[in-house]
């Protein structure tokens, strides 16, 4: 299929865009053909769909279920009594309404690390998101539990292979080495290398985490990760990375390390403020990620674009820090190498995942200075979405997926979840 | 008129409200009568308008002209430039641009600080808003410039009083310490008393303009202040308190005056984190402001309300620190307190300023917890507003103003501003 985009705003200029398949063909002046779709884009502006590099989607429907609370009382009470509920429908049905707000606020791909991944893969083949699923591995240091979780991890990257969907691919996702022991994490090593999958973990979240882990290991986390060859000849990417020392940017820096930048959620849990300008001065590439909606609690990530180039402008009391288009390479371009998918850019031979976006909007007024409202005005309401080449969003309905029917399931798996 | 509200989620449970000219009437079971209009609220929950008590409305026409600068440069080169060429008419038409982005963002009152008021008063009575105009006195400590403010001040307020438009009242606006004279500030602390009005004023927005007044007055701006009895007996909205000394803190205390809290501006312009916490320990009336679209770069009004209850907890590292509901009384119940209107709340008897969301958004789903929802995971975009008992805005669309023609004017006059 052709679909032609008409007359729009893209990268700087007026001008036509070409989708073929799922790549983009052409950008420039393109005539009309009977078989192409048309998109009138006279009064819209195409910018490349957004990248969620840390997500655990299924907990959309965790969204509000406790706030305001310190993060044991909120695990032990709230998080893993929900947890122990879940199953493959309940994740299906929570994944779908994470990919409707997601959809609707612009991202196209998201990275995410969670469980029951049949229910997840599911639903983001229905929804037309790209996504890239790791299965959540946990031993806490015990034999039994460490190798069902590899057998596991392992199943799942060759369940979502053979889906043979272009769209949805395998990541390994150790939770974090506070939870994973040495020999697990040393396997994750391994099976990233033998499939040729990124790694997706949980680094340095929190104060506690780092006391525990240099209390139990003599050392800093990516210190101790570090010495055994954890990062060697993989893709790593790091959530959080809240608190480091320059030994450990250090590292980040040596083995090539993506940093998932996620302000709002390491805010509101009270984690911390990451050091984003030290890791942007040793040219670490940085990322944005929402975490999962018990904390955040949404998937907009246009919120993490703004408080990320707004928050550290605060915190080092200099304003030139974090420039607005600094931040949206974090959510496009940067984004994309973590995940080394050829998105995050709206240029010929690049994967047709772009994102079109009225511009009679209040908060896009006066329009001259669209690349910054983008950053720090827009509240990340879209018109259109295409992923891989495909419709998903028209004038802000959602083509792929039955809104209401979400709403409603979605109310029926949270009372199950909270009953 | 009567306008019946029905079935609606309001105060924790499904109710009718009746509102009759501009008061809110009854809420309860109501029966449909032939002149009532009737606005089914089966799928929507009713919150209070929102109140923003620090703007520079007009400014909405400068978002975006320049970002991530030092304050002198941004001021220096750009936004002064800017407001040089400002008149009349531009100011009505960048006040008409605010008007629709707070009204399609649940604001239904602001507490403004401008020139050119003409303008703006204009556009406010055209958009149906609530609002609380001062005309901004600058003197730099010179006596001709001052006796010119005061008249000036004194000439506008008598001009709002003469519109005689319930929603439209006036204020005092010196800029600030460091900007006007003691004799300015006692003129202003008169005048306040004489007409009866609230006193609108930044106050230790950055540590340069404390230092300042430090090496000038020899003592820090509140104590400066407080010292020829500029808060006696007068109402103070002070916008800002970034920088506040535990004396500063006691003053505030002491006098009454209501803080209106810009987090977004403050981090944008690297001016810092007010100390909220300490303002809360202390039973200190906080509210919330936007500040100018120069410096947020938007009158989201929901943005600062999450920002403000995320921000403290990752600073102090304490997660229990501003809760929800604390969070979004700053922008309801204790900005009516600040501005003394009966608004801010849904209660018989109070100003009919009220808000409907309907709440098939994914953002607000599971619904459970909506109180939450409003706080950590809605944009702001509110699909009814009524104000002062007249509906504004009906299912997003605004009743009282002509958007497109908006959006063309403000293009035209953006272009006078940068040519």
């Amino acid at each position: 299929m052709l679909i032609l985009i008409k007359n729009v705003y893209v990268n700087g200029k007026r001008q036509d865009i070409l989708i073929e398949d799922n790549i983009i063909k052409k950008i420039g002046e393109i005539k009309k053909e009977e078989e192409m779709e048309i998109i009138d884009g006279t009064k819209k502006i195409a910018i490349p769909g957004l990248i969620n590099t840390h997500t655990h989607i299924p907990m959309t429907l965790f969204r509000g279920v406790a706030d305001d609370l310190p993060l044991m009382e909120w695990l032990n009470n709230h998080i893993w009594k929900m947890e122990a509920k879940l199953n493959e429908e309940i994740v299906y049905w929570g994944t779908l309404l994470g990919c409707v707000e997601m959809i609707k606020t612009g991202t196209t791909t998201f990275n995410d690390m969670y469980f029951f991944l049949e229910g997840i893969a599911k639903a983001v083949d229905e929804s037309g998101m790209r996504a890239v699923l790791a299965y959540g591995m946990i031993d806490l240091f015990d034999e039994e539990k460490r190798e069902k979780e590899i057998k596991n991890a392992e199943k799942y990257i060759n369940y979502i292979k053979d889906l043979n969907n272009r769209r949805i691919t395998p990541a390994l996702g150790p939770h974090a080495p506070y939870t994973c022991s040495k020999e697990l994490l040393l396997e994750v090593n391994k099976l990233a290398k033998k499939y040729k999958i990124p790694i997706h973990i949980h680094m340095n979240e929190t104060l506690d985490e780092i006391k525990m882990i240099k209390e139990k290991f003599g050392k800093e986390p990516f210190l101790y990760l570090n010495e055994f060859g954890f990062f060697d000849g993989v893709d790593v990417i790091a959530a959080h990375c809240v608190h480091l020392s320059e030994e450990e940017i250090k590292i980040i820096k040596e083995k090539n390390i993506s940093v998932s930048h996620n302000p709002i959620s390491n805010l509101k849990l009270a984690s911390g403020i990451a050091p984003i300008p030290k890791l942007l001065n040793e040219g670490i590439n940085t990322t944005l990620g929402t975490d999962g909606c018990g904390s955040n609690n949404n998937l907009n990530l246009f919120e993490e674009i703004k408080c990320s180039a707004i928050l550290h402008k605060g915190t080092t009391l200099d304003p030139t820090i974090v420039k607005a288009e600094e931040a949206f390479n974090f959510a496009t371009k940067n984004g994309a190498k973590a995940l080394n998918v050829k998105a995050g850019d709206i240029r010929e031979g690049y994967l047709a995942d772009l994102v079109l976006i009225n511009v009679n909007k209040p908060q896009l007024r006066p329009i001259s200075n669209i690349k910054s409202h983008l950053v720090y005005s827009f509240n990340g309401c879209v018109d259109d979405v295409i992923i891989d080449g495909k419709i998903v969003m028209r004038e802000g309905d959602i083509i792929t997926l039955d809104e209401e029917e979400i709403y409603e399931k979605a109310e029926e798996m949270y009372a199950i979840l909270s009953a």
